[in-house]
């Protein structure tokens, strides 16, 4: 088996020779300058390790991987037009460097191309397999659409947030696994114990951003610590907070979290401090942990030999286990 | 044979009923209120028709005639964001009554739920369907994208022109066609010919629009004549005035497209005058023409009996004769 290093090296090698050249440039250089900014390729390489877990030919995914990889970039591309962010992955995003209209109609352009290569699956499971991959695609749409809604909602419970999430990055990476498995040749049975396992994995993870926003190390890109709670957002942290503050605590916080806290230093170790005093960093690992259990078991219940599993295994530790 | 009404009449009743009350709202409302605003259903009702037309069973084809419409309407619904276009069909635009980051996801959204409905073709021509959509739906991107170059791209040719709208209008409509085709049992050849059928009927069907801008009857919903002509839209009729148009007439040409030339009606009569001069109406006619023939000639090499053609012969000559 190939290890998580490896099969991400073939998937920049695939990404690097996709040859978008085509006609008209001002529609073709954004996706190419898109898919050119890098990343770790992470759902892609789910899918061809799920692929080669089940002993199956890592070749028959790598075009659908590749759809995978490209339509995670389209939703980025027009998450960047709807969060008017002008910098991903440290270059300029395709709105600002050119404009909307060619960000958004590059992006559409992006998602047909997406389909396009999820359709080079094996004839035998090219329908599952294009059924997994728009289930998915909707539900990102989805996600996308409450993650706009909570900004402005007054009320978000924890259930809404962590229904969010799912549908904004764990489907992805849950639907990455079980198409990579469907290709390998997995009963459809494993197939969605796979998916859960990403389902549940890509919740512990997006709660481990939460988390490493708080309370990470800063990352080696700088990223400033802090930025979830200088924007206001509902984080799981946020949400828990609020769940638990009563009195003086809830007056504190909702000061902190006004528009009239504009020091942004203040502001942030006024948060930390609530956080820390009403116990958030337990309770947010607590929650990751039960993800990630939850994810460990299904994939303990996959019916293959567990030394093919030690890369997952691996992954899901690594999650576990990261700082930043 | 069921005749085009009738036709137009079943997808009009299948549109009706789809179901598009998902969750989140914010999502799923502006989809089911684009695709009610109207409109002929034309692509899905060719797409039918091209399936009766070889003895298919309309019912296999009732799928992914859904999933061109809704594929039309995204891009509609697209497209009016990039032109900032507040009305369409006579009701407010989505961006507009809602924002656009809701047009924008919602038409994600719609793209991904027309790929379902291309799915539903059935097994045996599934994959050659979904590959026509796919193409054709690319193509409709880089019409686009031609198109917005236009706008500000000073040297435009009337090949650049013809093949700008062949991507943006022409493709769909065949392609609905071919799609029609593949489903009723079509021979390769023969669905192919019908493409080339659609395209150039397509590329007469635009040019017949330009030309009823500057010379058609008043239409029953009021649209303005001359709208081209005040926005300086390049096209058949601009071109070749261009083309045509030396010493006096170029400068009297350039005087009425300056953006100095405010008063609409002087506008429009000036632009209007020259065309009389160059005998513009007369160049565009024969170009329809033209376009009309080939697409006859290709229907007319279809191996089957004339009889179920005559449905495509009708709508052929209704577009060369219309008057607005």
């Amino acid at each position: 088996m190939l290890s998580l290093e490896q099969i991400q090296e073939i998937i920049q090698q695939k990404v690097k020779i996709l040859n978008f050249s085509g006609q008209p440039v001002e529609l073709y250089e954004p996706i190419h300058y898109t898919l050119n900014l890098g990343g770790k390729r992470l759902r892609p390489a789910l899918c061809l390790l799920a692929c080669d877990m089940f002993e199956g030919d890592m070749d028959d995914a790598l075009g659908p991987a590749t759809g995978i990889e490209i339509f995670h970039n389209f939703t980025l591309l027009h998450d960047d037009i709807m969060d008017q962010a002008p910098i991903r992955r440290g270059k300029t995003t395709v709105y600002k460097k050119w404009n909307q209209n060619i960000a958004i109609l590059s992006g559409d352009t992006m998602m047909a191309l997406a389909y396009g290569y999820i359709m080079e699956a094996p004839e035998k499971v090219r329908t599952d397999v294009f059924f997994v991959f728009n289930k998915t695609a909707i539900e990102v749409c989805e996600g996308q659409q409450y993650d706009m809604n909570f900004e402005t909602q007054a009320h978000v419970t924890i259930p809404d947030y962590i229904e969010m999430i799912r549908l904004k990055t764990a489907v992805l990476l849950a639907g990455s696994l079980k198409i990579g498995a469907l290709i390998g040749g997995a009963s459809i049975d494993d197939a969605e114990k796979l998916y859960k396992f990403g389902e549940n994995l890509g919740i512990a993870f997006q709660l481990k951003d939460d988390l490493l926003d708080a309370f990470g190390e800063e990352d080696k890109f700088g990223k400033m610590k802090g930025g979830d709670i200088i924007s206001n957002k509902k984080t799981y942290l946020y949400l828990k907070a609020f769940e638990l503050a009563t009195g003086k605590s809830r007056d504190e916080i909702r000061y902190f979290f006004s528009p009239e806290m504009i020091n942004q230093n203040e502001k942030i170790e006024g948060v930390l401090r609530i956080y820390e005093k009403l116990n958030i960093r337990q309770f947010t690992e607590n929650e990751i942990l039960a993800y990630y259990r939850n994810a460990l078991n299904y994939l303990d219940s996959i019916n293959i030999q567990k030394s093919r599993k030690i890369e997952l295994i691996s992954i899901a530790d690594q999650l576990n286990s990261r700082k930043f």
